[in-house]
């Protein structure tokens, strides 16, 4: 009989499935609800103009009084970066770790939030959360501080790895805890999600320190000025650029807002150590010789806004590149910045600088497992059931085949979607519905006010350019009294194609007498004449599709009102 | 004396340095000028609409009187890809081996040039072109009959490798001739250009026959459907399909233009080679089992319109992706693709499909030489000056550093730009000035005629949209007799945001008011007041930057053409 009054407990990722970034996954079970991360995207090449990309979160906000917590598993924006959209819609607490916590507490300034709950939690520590116990989980990572979750649930255990490598060597001494994920293994995992990120990758991903090795011979043998890019939230990889320097009487200064942030921040708790005096002001890099700085940066991604970019393109306030400069490009560059990156190396090359980047040596290693070390999470976990998340599709499917191999039966093996209601027993799991999900597009202040119509007009705008046509008539005769002018933007230079145009307005015209014999008086109908008629000339010519935009105007001598009703109507098309 | 007379030699390149693409180098003497190379590439992420990328060719068109022949080393589309373009404003004679002829009149007939000169040669013949013997030597690349050149000059011999690879085990069993370019280099070369694409990369390029067998293992296992994914223009991979296919009573079809266009040309040619029977429509694959087929498709870059990622989308007339086929990607995603291509991966994994790529298991090999590869080309020529070709600045330098380390000076070698004309004599190599060069952008029929301030203003629209201002004022008194209305596109739905819209007519109307107390009467003013003002606003209102296009329309009841005046001047802004 109780088994039957039991809820089944619903896993529904929000995020992070079929894409690499906005990871968040509920946890349902009952009246009770938490979340694993929040994190945002960045925008897809054919979202034009989109600055970021956040979860849909409807489903949290009709369920918000269901909710515990969000519990967070490390510092990244698509772990964090939702996390400011989300409390202005619903206040609900969260919980990490130090340094985490610490990095949100600057997004919350930036958006001037104040009344957040954030809660600390060590790694090791076990919090409740109404009916779920979740035990924080000591994990290795690019970024300190990082953590799996181990959830007691009513129905049996949750293991999410959340994004993880194994590094026996970290910066911090402080290895991921395996044994509390083999003693979760030895009670029972009855479900594991495990990042997938690296699955495509053949054995083990390198240790942090080997990078730190590589520094200390770089700048031994360096005479010139050091410049070192990479991620700003890569504390491990900014303490050893300070080692390194340290290690060679050099001075460190910073470049970059994201940069000069983390290093705060990470100092103030603890998470970096540089001796007294040896981090220095920019504009105190003047008072030493080359031999005696380095300078870190942001840029590893050749953001065109970033320091690095602007020191290539000569456009940096305090930093001109000049020859013997030494940069290192300690980063790969995200699948669709190749190309920003590789123009900024060449920038550097060209203003004399040697620029080292993984292509030439090691200078990068990935926070993320590859499959041996995906291997032996499962085998540590040995779960029921397996949901592979953290990756595209094209990852989940090698994770959950990899799973196979390690025994875990192919119908035991879920490969969801965002969105998605999987259920889950002690017996079985399946996807059963799902609920409002997707990608809320942010632009400017504006979420969500930029959707598909607006997108794929950007897009014909962009490949095309815009014609706009002007025509003025007579009320009543319809006849034309002035027009067609053209106006555009983003197509041809009208003045070299005055010739193109003029056949542009007799198509028009045409097309307008065409009206007329056939008695067509609706302005829509008029407009999607002139539609037709332009864009198959334009395109018979030159093969070409401007969006094509007529705007008629109408007037009557005695009623000059008339013509703002006009206009009013153009607003409806 | 004599020696006054002498020209010195010049070294145009006109493409192909500081870019991967559209290669093209002039080599002058006195009145006698050869070509090698025509090529076009593809448009970076910021030339946005535009199709393909030409070079300018404006001094050869002033020059056309001294050219004496354009030679080809093969028949990749950024070595042949703008030669229609350059014979409708010069009509030269052009020298290639047969199947490069091949493919170049295969573009030919698309364009509609019948009385081009095209006049074959053979690998291993020597023309005479003015003052100059080129010798066509015959080399490997990821295409058959790609040659290299050997150029007597009046002062010294030239050697320009093209694009190639060193593969001791090729299909055709023509192997490079490296006994001949032993031959230059004992006989002395004053000047060697090389390919610089793959410097960075260590070691040597795999033989192309290592995916033959790698096929060969495929194919045996295989029970399903296979479908191969590569460039239409390796013939050799194509031919390893077919190989791989028939050692396995596979038959095989054919999916996409291009690839369908490439077996026909170098079937007649005789560069493929395929028993009776072999090839079938793709309309008969339903008369076969699945482990009776392969099909060979275009897509392997993930191209939007390509056959694979038809199929992918669930858009292909003729195949529809089914549980269980093997998709095999044989090649690597061009700079830039990355994304498109996994995209692809993910929507095949999607439909059931199993797929094979570069990131699981090597199924495809690049046509450059690595570093060993070009340090024995250095070796074998031991040219006294060198200028590296064929890549962005960063390959460039890498090779000019690599060729340092072979004991070329670094004084004698040239890392040059497009357009630098590079003067040499039998003891100088150095740049001297430069000629009109850059980048002629082909959108549809235009050629050229889309430039920086049409794409500047196609990147502002796609990324922000458009605001069109409309308003009618009367003549003399400036009264504002209708409007403002607001008409926009890719910026925010209307409807939705009205509000936004309302106060938007309020600022321009505030502007306005200003103008009339300023006495500000000129047009263009008045526009620019409108613009400043309602950008700002909405800058601050929702941080967006929309391309803002006041309209102005002046009325006089009594003179209904003034419209049409100030139309007019609306086409001057």
């Amino acid at each position: 009989m109780a088994t039957e009054k039991k809820h089944k407990l619903k896993i529904i990722p929000l995020g992070g499935l079929g894409e690499i970034g906005k990871n968040m996954t509920v946890i349902e079970y009952g009246t009770n609800i938490i979340v694993v991360d929040c994190g945002m995207s960045f925008p897809e090449d054919e979202m034009l103009g989109i600055d970021i990309v956040i979860p849909d979160i409807t489903y949290l906000i009709k369920n918000q009084d269901k909710i515990k917590g969000i519990c967070l598993t490390h510092g990244h924006e698509d772990h964090i970066g939702s996390i400011p959209y989300l409390l202005k819609k619903i206040n609900v607490p969260l919980y990490g770790t130090k340094l985490t916590l610490g990095l949100v507490e600057n997004k919350l300034l930036e958006h001037k939030i104040e009344d957040a709950q954030l809660n600390r939690v060590e790694a090791g520590q076990t919090i409740n959360l109404g009916c779920f116990k979740v035990t924080f989980i000591r994990s290795n990572h690019s970024i300190p501080d990082a953590v799996s979750f181990a959830i007691d649930t009513p129905i049996g255990m949750i293991v999410h790895t959340g994004d993880f490598k194994i590094d026996y060597t970290p910066i911090n001494e402080e290895v991921m805890d395996l044994g509390k994920l083999a003693e979760c293994g030895r009670k029972g995992v009855l479900l594991a999600m495990s990042d997938s990120t690296n699955v495509e990758r053949a054995g083990f991903t390198e240790s942090e320190k080997t990078i730190g090795y590589k520094f200390l011979d770089i700048f031994k043998t360096c005479e010139s000025r050091i410049i070192v890019a990479s991620f700003a939230s890569n504390v491990h990889r900014l303490q050893q650029i300070i080692n390194a320097a340290v290690a060679n009487n050099r001075k460190v200064a910073i470049s970059g807002k994201s940069m000069i942030n983390a290093v705060k921040v990470s100092q103030e708790l603890g998470y970096l150590d540089a001796p007294e005096g040896t981090l220095i002001h920019i504009n105190d890099l003047k008072d030493y010789k080359d031999s005696e700085v380095v300078l870190m940066t942001t840029g590893s991604q050749g953001e065109p806004m970033s320091a690095l970019t602007r020191m290539a393109n000569s456009d940096h306030k305090k930093i001109q590149i000049k020859q013997g400069d030494l940069v290192i490009i300690s980063a790969n560059p995200i699948p669709g910045n190749e190309k920003t990156v590789s123009r900024v190396i060449n920038m550097l090359y060209e203003k004399g600088a040697t620029v080292l980047y993984d292509a030439l040596t090691q200078v990068h290693v990935s926070g993320h497992a590859r499959r041996e070390e995906l291997k032996l999470m499962l085998s540590l976990l040995k779960p029921k059931f397996f949901i592979p998340v953290h990756g595209e599709y094209r990852h989940l499917m090698q994770h959950a085949k990899l799973a196979e191999e390690m025994g875990i039966p192919e119908k035991n093996t879920i490969i969801g979607k965002n969105g998605d209601v999987i259920e889950l027993t002690s017996k079985s799991i399946a996807i059963n519905g799902s609920v409002q999900s997707g990608n809320i597009l942010v632009d400017g202040l504006g979420v969500g006010d930029v959707g598909n119509i607006v997108l794929r007009d950007r897009k014909l705008l962009a490949e095309n350019g815009l014609i706009i046509v002007v025509l003025v008539t007579e009320r009543g005769s319809g006849k034309i009294i002035s027009g067609p002018e053209i106006v555009s933007r983003g197509f041809i230079y009208v003045r070299e194609n005055i010739d193109l145009i003029e056949e542009s307005k007799s198509v028009i015209r045409k097309a307008l007498s065409k009206c007329e014999d056939t008695k067509i008086k609706d302005w829509n109908n008029i407009k999607m004449m002139i539609k037709d008629a332009l864009s198959s000339f334009i395109y018979e010519k030159i093969k070409r599709n401007p969006m094509i935009l007529p705007i008629i105007m109408e007037v009557k001598p005695d009623d000059m009102s008339s013509i703002c009703d006009l206009l009013k109507e153009e607003l409806e098309v």
